[in-house]
C-alpha cells in the first residue's frame, strides 16, 4: 500500500484522505470538499474531473441492520471487521443473507471455521442471474459440504437482544436464532453525487459514460463501480460491477482526462468464481437474456470429462452454450464443474467476442494432451452437437 | 477394446486382424492382403478405400539396435514391454536418444523409478522446434530432477554385450554405459505402400490429400499419421502426426468414403504437453518460422503470475507471442510455466485461427478471479504490450 506522500513525490499527485466530496458543480467546474478530520469545507476547481466514487453493499433498511453482528462485505476493513468478531465472540450459527459469489465465498469460509451456516435467499437457487443448470449444480455443492441453503426465504425482521445484537433472523417463512448475520445481497452505485450535479444516469441507475468513460458533461469522466458499462453481445448498457472492468475503465478514464483517446468496447459478461471444489464459468449471454433480447436461441448442454477419462484428477463437467439460429453465432458459453473450468472460459469468450458461429467453432485447432483435455475438447464436441440444431 | 465379432454384429464391419496390406492397385482398385496367421494371400477389391497405414518409430539403421535393451515407444505394446524390462532387469541407468514429447515425459517416468536418466540429443536444447524460451525453461526442469541433458551427442554406435545387449552407447562425443536405450527419434510415416501405388506424397514425403482427406485418387482417402496436414497459418502442407489430429482426419475420410461432403480445414499446430511439473503449450507458428516465411515479424514476451500473486498455488509463467507488422495478426503464441500453462493455450488458439490481431485481442473480456488468473490475463498484457511495436 502506498502512502499520499509517495504519490506526491513519485508522481506528483495530491492524495487528500478523509475528504468527502459533498457536491459537484458542473457549471462553475468546482467540488465543494469536506475535511473529516478538521470539519472544514473548501471549494476546489477542476479542469477534467473523473468520478470513481464506487459502490456501496446494498441494505435492507430494516430495524437491527445496524447490529454489531451484522456484516456485509465490500472492502478489507468489513473481511477485518468479520474475522476479528469470529475470533473474539466465536459465534457457532451464520445466517447469510443473498446468494451471490460473495454470499457463496463466504460460506465456504465459514464452513472452513466449522460454523453451522445458513443460506436465507429469495429466489429458489444461488446465482439466480447465471444458468439454472450453474445454480443447480451449486446447491450440490452446498449440501455437500454441510451449507443450509433456504429457498424462497424473504428477510423480514431482525430480532435482538435488545441490545446491539441479532439473535434471530425472521424471514416471510420462519424465524431462525443466529449468532451472526451476513448481509451480502449485492451493491448499489455511488451515483447520487453524479446525479444530484445534473450528469446523465445510466437505465440501471448508475452513471452513464460514452466509451471514452465520459460522462455527458465533456470534461467529466466516470470509472469503475459507479458507473455502466457496454455489453457488447446485449447491445446495452449494463450495470457489472467487477473489479476487471473497474480496473480497465479507470484506465481509459485518466488516459482521456490527461488529454488521450483511449476507448473502452465494453464486456460481454466474462466471469467465473469458485466455491469449495467446484468452479463456474460464463461468457456471454445466458438463454434467458437472449430470449428476452427477442433472438431466435438454441442452446447445446453436454456433460463431459474435463481430462481424458483414465487421467487421475479427471472430473465431469457441465457446458452449455448458447447460439442464435439460423446463423449459428455464439452468445454465450456457460460451464460448471470441479476441474478446468474457469480457465477454459476465456477460450469460448474469444469466440463469443469476435462474433464467432458454433461452425466455426466446431472446427478450432485446439490443444490435446490426456491430462488436460480430450482429443475432443468440451467445447468442440458442443459446437458440433449444436450445428445439428442450426 | 472392441472385438472384431462387435464390429460384425453392431455395425457390420468386417475386421480382419494380423492381415497385412502388401499392395494397392488404383487402377484395378483392389488391394492384395497376406493372411498373417495362415500365410495366405488374397486379393480383395473396394469402391473405397480408406489409407489409415500410420507410422513407425524412427530408426537409425545402426548395428545394435534390435537388441533387447533398446526399446521404441509409438504403441502400448512397446509400453508394456519397457514395463516388463524395468521390473525383471531393474536396469540403473538409462540412455534416451532423442528430445521430443515421448524422450521428455519418458524421462519424468524412469526419474519416478529412480534410474539414473540421461538424454541424448543432436540440438542444443530440447524441443528444438518449439521457442528457444520453452526448451531454456525446459533444461532447467530436467536438471531439477536429476535428468542429465548432453547437448550435441549424435548417435554414432551401439557397443554390446556380444549378445542382445546394448552395454554402451557412442556418441559424436563420448561413450558412455546404459543398461537400456530408449530411441525417440520421432515417426516416420507408413507411406511406402501409397507411394508404391502412385499415389501423390507431399514434401514432408507423408501421403498428400485434399480437405477431404481425399488423395489424388478419387477413391482413395487417406487419414492419420501416414499423411499430412493443412497449416492454416503457414499456409502450407506438414507432417504433424498427433493423435487429436488423425482423429478428425479419419472423420472426414470416413464420412466422405461413405458419401459424404465432409472436409477438414487443418490445424494452426496447438499443442501442449508436461515434464515434470512444468507445461508448456503452443499454437500458430514460431518466431523462426514466420521468418522463415518471410513476413514481417515482430515478438512480445511477457513474464507474468498464473494467477494473483498472493493467491496460495501461484507461479511464474512465459507467453510469448508473435505477430505481424504493421497489421498486428496474431501469428502464434507460446507458454511455459507450472501452473495454468495449458489450459490458456487454446484461448490463443481460437485467436490465431481467426486472424485476431494483438490490438483486438488487448480489448477481449476475459474471466477473473484471483485464483484463476489477475485481472489482466497474461495475454491481454501481452497483446497490449505488443501494439507499441507496431
Amino acid at each position: 500500500m502506498r502512502r499520499p506522500e509517495e504519490f506526491k513525490e513519485k508522481q506528483g499527485i495530491d492524495v487528500l484522505l478523509r475528504h468527502r466530496v459533498n457536491r459537484v458543480d458542473p457549471g462553475a467546474k468546482q467540488i465543494e470538499v469536506e475535511d473529516l478530520e478538521k470539519g472544514e469545507k473548501k471549494v476546489l476547481d477542476f479542469d477534467k474531473l473523473v468520478l470513481a466514487s464506487g459502490a456501496r453493499s446494498r441494505r435492507l433498511g430494516m430495524p437491527g441492520e445496524e447490529a454489531a453482528n451484522l456484516f456485509t462485505l465490500k472492502d478489507l476493513g468489513d473481511a477485518i471487521r468479520v474475522k476479528q468478531y469470529l475470533d473474539l465472540r466465536r459465534p457457532g450459527r451464520v445466517g447469510i443473507l443473498g446468494s451471490g459469489y460473495i454470499a457463496l465465498e463466504m460460506a465456504e469460509a465459514f464452513r472452513e471455521r466449522g460454523l453451522e451456516t445458513t443460506i436465507f435467499y429469495r429466489g429458489t437457487r444461488p446465482v439466480s442471474h447465471l444458468e439454472p443448470e450453474i445454480g443447480e449444480r451449486i446447491l450440490e455443492e452446498l449440501e455437500e459440504n454441510g451449507v443450509l441453503f433456504l429457498p424462497e426465504h424473504e428477510p423480514v425482521a431482525f430480532h435482538t437482544n435488545g441490545g446491539d445484537e441479532i439473535v434471530s433472523l425472521e424471514t416471510s417463512k420462519g424465524r431462525y436464532p443466529v449468532d451472526l448475520v451476513l448481509s451480502a445481497l449485492g451493491v448499489v452505485p455511488n451515483a447520487e453525487i453524479a446525479e444530484e450535479a445534473g450528469l446523465r444516469l445510466g437505465k440501471a441507475g448508475a452513471v452513464w459514460t460514452d466509451a471514452g468513460q465520459r460522462t455527458d458533461h465533456p470534461d467529466i469522466y466516470a470509472a469503475g463501480d459507479c458507473c455502466e458499462v457496454h455489453h457488447q453481445v446485449l447491445e446495452d448498457s449494463v450495470y457489472m460491477p467487477l473489479g476487471d472492468v473497474a480496473n480497465k475503465q479507470g484506465r481509459v478514464a485518466g488516459e482521456n482526462a490527461a488529454g488521450g483517446e483511449a476507448t473502452f468496447d465494453g464486456v460481454i459478461g466474462s466471469m467465473c468464481f469458485q466455491v469449495f471444489s467446484l468452479e463456474a464459468a460464463a461468457t456471454g449471454l445466458t438463454e434467458k437474456t437472449a430470449r428476452d433480447k427477442g433472438l431466435d436461441v438454441a442452446v447445446q448442454k453436454i456433460e463431459a470429462s474435463s481430462k481424458v477419462h483414465y487421467m487421475p484428477g479427471a472430473k465431469p463437467l457441465s457446458l452449455k452454450i448458447v447460439f442464435e439460429r439460423p446463423s449459428g453465432r455464439l452468445l454465450g458459453g456457460h460451464m460448471v464443474g470441479q476441474e478446468g473450468v474457469a480457465r477454459r472460459i476465456n477460450t469460448l469468450a474469444v469466440a463469443v467476442q469476435s462474433r464467432m458461429t458454433v461452425q466455426a467453432l466446431s472446427r478450432m485447432d485446439f490443444a490435446y494432451a490426456p491430462q488436460f483435455s480430450g482429443p475432443f475438447d468440451p467445447i468442440l464436441i458442443a459446437a458440433e452437437q449444436a450445428m445439428k440444431k442450426l
